[in-house]
């Protein structure tokens, strides 16, 4: 059952990248119910599209394919992208040149609104007793975060130049449930995603918009009070897992960077030698 | 049955002018509960006065009437004013003039604390995607917003050096219920307008502290952080309403003017030919 | 001399209001270099025109005569105003219906950009171990004051609705010298009000910036730091002046209101008995 | 019963300090459950040692002794201190070379987690009708709060460099129930901070971080956004009582001190003759 | 005769890139003097290397060839990139891919210390009336503006991540003389590029720092106080040039985004058909 | 010769405390223009007293002297303490008890202004590539800088409770010239220091206010600008000190934390074994 409680149908045709990863396949079911059509597109193999639905398997590096998709689209869901930290070879033509096929695109094709899933790793490096908002410096923590934080640019480059708005949204962690320590501080149900999601999609007047992406969990490092025009209220908390997570997880190194530092484990992995 | 569940007199005296204006009406009822006399007053014809109350009609431009009307108060909550955008001729006695005359006769008379009924129309040229507060410079988007500006700095002034305590109430819309998608926003219930008043009029200090009128609304603009000292806190939310607005009102156009800034048509209509 | 050393002709025709006073019959020698014709005006007598001269005794208080002394104008330097602390019943007609009258005439005639002779009064409350800068609340010590920030919020308005450029110069204290140890903080000279003024009306985009108008003074209390794209850097200091200053005024009290405060006698004179 | 449901042992020792007075005493039952065993230290007598309890009567001035009291400990809880406005004399032996003895010891025996009690009136000195946060300068409002800045700033150095962690909490009101109407605004409940302390002994990493200790009420003077990471959420709120303390206490008078300045009667008692 | 009165030899082997360029010219003739031994690379050809000198033709997209240019490299200038507004496909290679290979090539080479010439076109669509700094959002005005912004966070992850300092140097206007109006504000004397790149290299701590080029205009939009710690002191100003531009360049039209914003003529330029 | 021209005799009797150091020797002769009696004391023996001086050998542990020191006198210069990192039992009795005296001696004899001489080791940790100001907070780099910002927040309290006015100066190295690279940022000219010092006793209105004491060097960490009513500028600089310092000390390891901290070796020695 969907979260919000709002009318079925706001838009002709979404589109929803990267629906064949574990949080586009969760939300593919649950923006159908936001407008006529729902198109769906990912480099891998898709599920068979029911009823309202489309699909479309695209490379995001593949410019004139991406073009195409967002022919006839009224606004885009752009959750396709490499989502964790990987080689530079894997980073570039899915994240950065992708990113900048899909705003040209968009462009092209008239497409006025997008919501652009960024990443706490675009900031990944604060510490964990730092409570940080969207207007602090980036301070990315990895290659993956660098790209992040190179589409927010270009998303507000898109909103400076040619009146695309973009809601950036820095999802922390979109799980069915927290699943470690740190996860207490960045966990955001699927009902909140969906919540926040539709609220980016919908609200008047977003500009280009940087909002973390977590439910109403009672640690938290990220200050959203700069974004309160779009209208999001996490209604979930991770404090219900609390004592699960407390007692499964050993207590923390604090001498650890990937304790220290707010992009957790990815301070430390990754493709450098 | 008010709001607040505050003990019933505070006050031996109220003035609320205004008091024949819409607002002003539904506050007459409420204020009623909070003092041992309630001056009400206007410069319309008012409902006669019932126990407990004292009715005076008497327009703000005219200094003497207004010394008078201060006469053996202990608090002023002061609505009455020009509330719409509308020339500069009726603007001028009624806000501006008007405003000085309440002031001085707070002085004169010895009143110590005023509620000032100012406007969100004061910072009605920020953007609909800007998260403001009560320090930002202000940006007035009509010659209402204007005025209402000079009032606020009337007060700060009476503050500073007569020691007369204000609280100026930047009101977003204060009705049965938001009539439209800007006020899914800016929407104030009435129980939540008296408790704000209430608080304003009762915490033990306040100098001059500047809030937002607003319920707890999931969408803002507004942020009261400085004012937490008042002690108010909404209880209503516009989010019960939204799907019934959304449904009634057709999407808006994000490059109207109206759409694009806080004061919504005020910043496209009035006295400018 | 003129202080600036720029090309002789920017202006087709400027209004200088307020000539009669002291800031402008200083001001009118040295604008006369900047336009092809000066057109000076003031509600007292002035000295007759010169060569390249237009002379205008004109109330502010009267929109018609406003209306007709903009006509065929390119821009503005608006010291006409009561310049000190008045009762209500002067500062009314001449700083707040004249600004208003001014702003309406500048819009009807397509005058383009302003300078609003505003006044370190409007933040005069701010103690004098305070250092402000231009977006701190304004604090007027005085009607004087209020009617200054009047002036700028009306400034502003004509700026987000009718694409008015101004420019409001807080001025501290322009005089041929520091006449007192306050005024070791807030002396400007002639000729960096000189510079300051031409920096005003010919910086290629200023929006509505507040400035305040002060030397390179070793002390000061304002910190111009957003006004930084207006060009202006002053040359001149009032140190030279310190000692003898120093030596012909007594050493100040501190528990005086008018030494605590940024406004100096303003804060504890004027019209409230 | 207590008011956190957190798995019941987290430390193996910690030690408690100040365990005889009002809080240490509240404390001393609630924190039991947070380990296997609790050590509680007074220089006052205490209460016989209960099963998984030590008992130690530490003078803190006594170097030798609270190095001793401090070994095989996991965290400590300081309470131990003056914790009213005294005289120098009593005030520098346990709160300014007892905080020293206790970071030293802390250092020597490997103790790397500490709750500072630290307290409000390190900024008493702020009106009430002011909002501060945590990095606002420090004004403390006597000797008391003279002595907790001094612990705080010892927190930080110990921090900085010998990477102990230190939460200071600035405790507001901390008993059964307000008493007053400043309490309204000041008061902590024992579960809520039951819920503090744990929340900052258990959060991953703290580095030194300074929040205020406050239930939920809806006055407040106190903004912990930059604490947001130690995951305290309060759970009670003052205004249950303030009818019955608005009926019990008389109105305020605004031009006494302790009513204008945070501090409350702090800034006008003690040892200042 | 270079600039900086610093000794001359401080860098056993300096490699600067973009040799070839308009400012790449200007340059290796002065830092010439501040190491033994300069290399000079660019993907043009380059003059012949004189005593001194070493020279390699290398494009920044060849990775393998990047990575041998900085071998047993001190520190260095890199001013290789695409630097005006071009098509993506120019972009990509140049200034994306080719500053990853930079960074790589440091990190592989233990090269400790990097100049990255950025570009004020990271910030163009903040308008000419503001003042901003080195914290406030990126905006960029195109393209290679987005591709600069790209490079400075690239060169934060890897001071966080790698220790690898930088100083990203965001040049306004680096030429002979300004050429028009807007660089009345941006211009960068060659003598003062050096004494920033001087500074840049040599100050002692700099971890990631942004710093905005300009010499010390009478005129700016930019305020380089957080970056206070390089030690760069402008002695150059605009100035001089003021009336010679202005007469030379007619009045400038507001209307036109070029005017209106910090990018200039690059915000409305470019590769977007 | 004295460095201010400013009028030979301010004060009726000035007190300097710590006479017989390095800095309090060279001051002791400049002040000597400054008042008409000059009361220099130490715990050290001093210079016999010349013409208008008075000497006194004070312990600052010892209350009743430091009251009696502190009869007939208008102002205090108080540099009388433990200047350097000592263990504690050093700093506590000369800096912190010392400190206490010293204030209470100035509230029971009537004095009204001190020059507090605190340390730029307040702020010890933060790192050199950071510019801060004065209402950064406080991070002492050892028990001196702990117990300098004691001194400072003791001053603030006796500013907020009994109106004494004092200038904090956190010193940063007052040496005839820079020793090493560290004190290029550092250094203060002895001439700019006493121009600091008349400054901060002869400003009209101080309050409690917090300087750091440098000349205007080139390379700085430090950011006044809250401070600019205190009307000192600095005329010297340390940048002709630059070429032999650079070529006489080896270039720094950025990987010691005396260069990587603005404390400089104060991080990493001292009592701590």
């Amino acid at each position: 059952m969907p979260a919000a409680t709002v009318p079925a149908i706001r838009f002709r045709r979404l589109l929803l990248t990267g629906a064949a990863g574990g949080l586009g396949r969760e939300m593919r079911g649950r923006l159908r119910a936001h407008c006529e059509t729902l198109r769906v597109s990912d480099c891998a193999p898709l599920d068979a599209a029911s009823d309202g639905e489309e699909t479309a398997v695209v490379g995001l590096e593949d410019a004139a394919a991406v073009a195409e998709l967002l022919k006839d689209v009224d606004a885009v869901i752009h959750l396709g992208a490499v989502s964790v930290e990987q080689p530079w070879e894997a980073i570039l033509p899915a994240n950065i040149i992708g990113a900048y096929n899909l705003y040209e695109a968009a462009r092209r094709n008239g497409v006025k609104r997008i919501l652009f899933a960024s990443s706490n790793h675009v900031t990944g490096f604060y510490r964990q007793d730092q409570v940080i908002d969207s207007r602090d410096p980036v301070r990315p923590d990895g290659l993956y975060g660098l790209s992040k934080a190179f589409g927010e640019n270009l998303a507000q480059l898109y909103w400076d130049r040619h009146g695309i708005e973009t809601v950036s949204v820095r999802i922390g962690s979109a799980f069915t449930e927290p699943k470690d320590r740190r996860m207490l501080a960045t966990w955001m149900s699927y009902d909140d995603t969906e919540r926040l999601f539709v609220a980016a999609l919908t609200a008047p007047v977003v500009g280009h918009t940087v909002i973390y992406g977590m439910s109403d969990n009672a640690t938290t490092w990220w200050d959203n009070r700069h974004a309160r025009h779009v209208g999001y209220r996490p209604q979930d908390s991770s404090e219900q897992f609390r004592a699960a997570v407390e007692a499964r997880q050993p207590v923390l190194d604090p001498s650890d960077p990937a304790v220290v530092f707010q992009g957790g484990v990815f301070v430390r992995t990754g493709p450098f030698e």
